[in-house]
């Protein structure tokens, strides 16, 4: 099978099948040199690009389907981490072998991902590499002006969460664990992403571990946090665990995809009217003026296992 | 040296330097979750994704600059093939180790290619991996409706190509010629593509060979073309070759990243007016309505040797 009927058959089709699914505005999809896509009025582009490489970002014996799926989930958080609603993604994939069945299960779950949010894969490229590595590029749109970038915390902003943490670095190092799913099938916020425009005064989604992406927010703000560990929002089997190896879990353990943002406790009140209980989100700390994350667990400070941390680079 | 402070040293900041090159339009660039971009009024977004992989889309042994600008050219030349103005890139780079020197002249090679374009790098990903692999993600702007697609070429068409063929897979084959350049610095078109605007009536680059390329328009336009071998336009060194072999190259080498194109005599009249001899073109054949590709040499039908295109694969 060479590249252009592998193209043909697990992608462009199933493309074309989901065109009920069709976001308005992709004029040209898979198939010329380059997709061609109409921007909606008053809107910014959004576009982020996120690699998995196989033994690295994903074991070895993970399921094609959960490859499938994660490839776009990972891409879409990074849309909805900027408050934007997602159009389309780009493929490009490298694999040592056009194995049929295998490529039929990842097709399959990156449509799955892409179904329900009405993202149309648009263009990409196959090619042949002894080790499989798969880029997403993922494109949105937000209204001109209303992204929510890293940027823009303030003294006094509340800090939140969007879901559980660590269960996917836990799952990650306890194979066939009832948290397996958290890993393999992470879910981008995309529909909060955009529910928190006009909200949130900055935000990010948790991919390489709460302490450090929080740490981008922090900087690129220039403000410090205080975050209180009880608070931080866990799995009933993390909560069996020693607190210092659930937070770890928690605080240092990367693959979450939860989204990380500070609101004013107004603009939360005026959050909550609108959107009522329709997202579960949890408050776990506070924006600082100095400078720094600082941890507090039972009102005492804790320090940040360092040796921890490099256990999960 | 981490990814951080990776793209921090080799892109970010050489991103930052060339903001005096920065297309207008670019809201925020490399360090948020995604970038965002202002779309230019009345304009349609083009999008394209490419990867090369070490060892199969360039030898082992090439330059670290050359494999920059090549990663930053092949995508910058699917836009060329669209009409598009080229506007920005986003580099997905999975490489064994950081080496420093490596990375300089890398990302000294890419921006090399994507200055004169004024192409500025918005985001990427960093990533380890076994296998050096490279995803470029090109995308550009082109007025609403004016995209050149595959599809459109019309009987009595005339096929015309930008410059010489086969160049790089001679070079391929023979390390060290004189024509090393042309397989290490392809030239992505992007001049030509947008003054073919209105005039060209279906175009696309030629990456995998003249033959198989071109076949791409046919199909997509419903329609043939017969090709007059004589009026390929061939370098000196391949014009030394047997005509069997320098027609292989030619038409079955790949690489070449010259733009094929479809146009009417009358349209091309126009197009010499406007643009006088700013570009080398070369008339080749015509497009027919009998579907399918024929070649003629010196005035008798020559035959595709199917063998010596698999030679390439």
């Amino acid at each position: 099978m060479n590249e252009f009927s592998l193209i043909q058959r697990f992608f462009k089709e199933k493309s074309l099948q989901q065109q009920s699914l069709k976001a308005d505005g992709v004029v040209l999809g898979i198939g010329d040199d380059a997709a061609l896509l109409q921007p909606p009025a008053d809107q910014q582009l959004v576009i982020s690009t996120d690699t998995l490489v196989a033994g690295r970002h994903f074991p070895l014996d993970t399921p094609a389907h959960a490859i499938g799926w994660k490839s776009a989930a990972v891409n879409l958080s990074d849309l909805a981490a900027m408050g934007a609603t997602p159009q389309a993604i780009l493929l490009a994939i490298s694999l040592p072998s056009a194995d049929e069945d295998w490529l039929a299960q990842f097709s399959q779950g990156l449509f799955d991902c892409c179904a329900p949010a009405k993202v149309q894969l648009i263009g990409g490229d196959t090619t042949k590499s002894p080790t499989l590595t798969i880029t997403v590029t993922a494109l949105g749109w937000v209204p001109t002006g209303q992204a929510i970038c890293r940027q823009g915390a303030q003294v006094g902003d509340l800090v939140m969460v969007s879901g559980k943490l660590g269960d996917a670095a836990y799952a990650l190092q306890h194979p066939a664990s009832d948290l397996q799913r958290k890993l393999d099938y992470p879910q981008a916020r995309n529909e909060l992403g955009v529910a928190l425009r006009g909200y949130a005064s900055s935000m990010l989604d948790i991919s390489d571990g709460l302490a450090q992406d929080l740490g981008h927010i922090l900087e690129a703000s220039q403000v410090g946090a205080v975050l209180q560990l009880e608070s931080l929002p866990l799995s009933s089997t993390l909560q069996l665990l020693e607190p210092h190896i659930r937070f770890q879990y928690a605080l240092a353990g990367g693959d979450d995809y939860e989204l990380c943002f500070t609101i004013s406790p107004q603009r939360l009140k005026g959050f909550y009217e609108k959107n009522g209980s329709a997202f579960q989100l949890h408050v776990i700390g506070e924006i600082v003026a100095e400078q720094g994350l600082v941890l507090q667990y039972q009102q005492a400070p804790v320090e940040l296992n360092n040796k921890g941390y490099q256990h999960f680079d």
